[in-house]
């Protein structure tokens, strides 16, 4: 195996894994690191460069094994960095084998079946990443905000989601679920670029400032769905995302964490290989 | 509404309802019924008829509204019948609504992913009903019966089967579960019929005797899916199928029984019709 240097460099202290039972205040949980990494921003991009090639590897075993997967999910606010951190963290993986799922408002198709169907049909097969782009999270979350069903009918889904993750992880899934957590004076910087810079105006929608409106309410619900959905064999990370440099090493350094913990090296040879001529 | 007169003709009093909770002894099970319908098979054709007619109404009624979904489970040993029970009770229904889902042996790709992906992927859309012809009951009988995988694997997927149910039940989809009864010797004249008739050649399958072989274990395996599976929500029906017609009669009058309960009627209008005019 190659050798990663990267751990030793990381004096970081930054908890954010969600202990199981617990319910976050995300209006005093970080939103930035103060991180002590020598050099900042700049040995910060050489350190996620090594913790990238280390997943890429990971990436290679698991993707030659075929007998685990890992489904990684990211919710957040509108601006919040899904999109930047898939673009960071999965620069240097195959993507043969890493598969992104964007869930954006589900289709008048999707709207006929029950909720769950169109994610689990971008569920990840054995030997693939595959990261979800908001999730059935959103079948919670956004459909409570803006009142879209009944209350009886969003809150039995935490009983729903729960299952569906059970038994994804007993048939060889390993998930891990990333909240990115930025601040709503960070939000207003990110929406302002994106008003003025001309390649950004693409990712301008009004209705993202439906959702700012809304600011508390989100506040309000998503802790709910952080504690009341939160195991050992799903866990919640919440990321301080104000910082982009330091999202994507903490992202990168989770995500390699839990590929070593999968305990998986390249199959062996099915065959005597040194006694294999090709002509 | 049209009127359906069958109901006081049907004078069968067949309990193949199971009651959660309890577990049914296949070996005392009723495979036939003295069936007390006067002229035999020949009125039951014609009462049939009646079911499959009002069935084919109430297919239309649920197409037009869109908001609630029927799905239907069959489940049985070779040849008792799944086939032959689509063909003759769903045939008066507009298949433009109506969709078989049958769940043979899994391909690469879908035994590649969880067992639930396959089956997910075709549960049905608002408006539709959908018959699965084998189902995930499969991933713990057949499973477990031919021990494909441990023990611990099949036995976490009751709770995994009854969390999906649940799920889609609460989404909307109302869901009726038949496992087709027929004894070993009836089993034995329909597979000699397959064997005699060059039109059934194409049905016979010699894995089919392997399963013959094995029949004292899946009558161990089922009763324990039929009693841990049965809920008010997804209920488990019991047919005695050794005759077909019978049998087709008690698959009809079930399902309609179960679509009067769902209180459907044709959407009103939702302007003045009255004031519309055509040029």
């Amino acid at each position: 195996m190659a050798q990663f240097v990267w751990m030793g460099r990381m004096n970081w202290n930054v908890p954010t894994l969600l202990p199981p039972g617990s319910v976050p205040d995300l209006k005093t949980w970080p939103t930035t690191v103060d991180a002590a990494i020598t050099g900042g921003k700049k040995d910060g991009e050489k350190l996620l460069h090594d913790l990238c090639a280390e997943l890429a590897h990971w990436q290679r075993i698991l993707y030659a094994q075929r007998e685990q997967a890992l489904l990684v999910i990211l919710q957040g606010m509108d601006t919040s960095g899904k999109d930047g951190t898939i673009r960071h963290v999965f620069r240097l993986v195959n993507p043969n084998g890493v598969h992104v799922a964007a869930f954006s408002r589900p289709t008048a198709l999707e709207l006929s079946h029950d909720y769950l169907w169109r994610i689990h049909q971008r569920a990840p097969a054995r030997g693939e990443i595959v990261i979800f782009d908001r999730s059935h999270y959103e079948d919670i979350v956004t459909v409570r905000v803006n009142d879209l069903r009944p209350a009886s009918v969003w809150k039995r889904r935490y009983k729903h989601v729960n299952a569906f993750e059970e038994m994804l992880a007993d048939e060889g899934i390993t998930i891990v679920k990333f909240f990115l957590h930025i601040d709503r004076a960070e939000q207003k910087k990110r929406l302002e670029a994106r008003l003025r810079d001309p390649e950004k105006h693409w990712k301008f929608d009004p209705s993202d400032l439906v959702a700012r409106e809304r600011w508390d309410a989100y506040m309000a619900a998503y802790p709910e769905v952080l504690s009341r959905c939160n195991f050992g064999h799903a866990p919640w990370h919440i990321i301080p995302a104000n910082k982009k440099w330091v999202r994507n090493i903490l992202v990168a350094s989770i995500l390699v964490q839990t590929m070593r913990k999968l305990g998986m090296s390249f199959p062996k040879a099915h065959m005597d290989l040194a006694r294999v001529r090709i002509d």
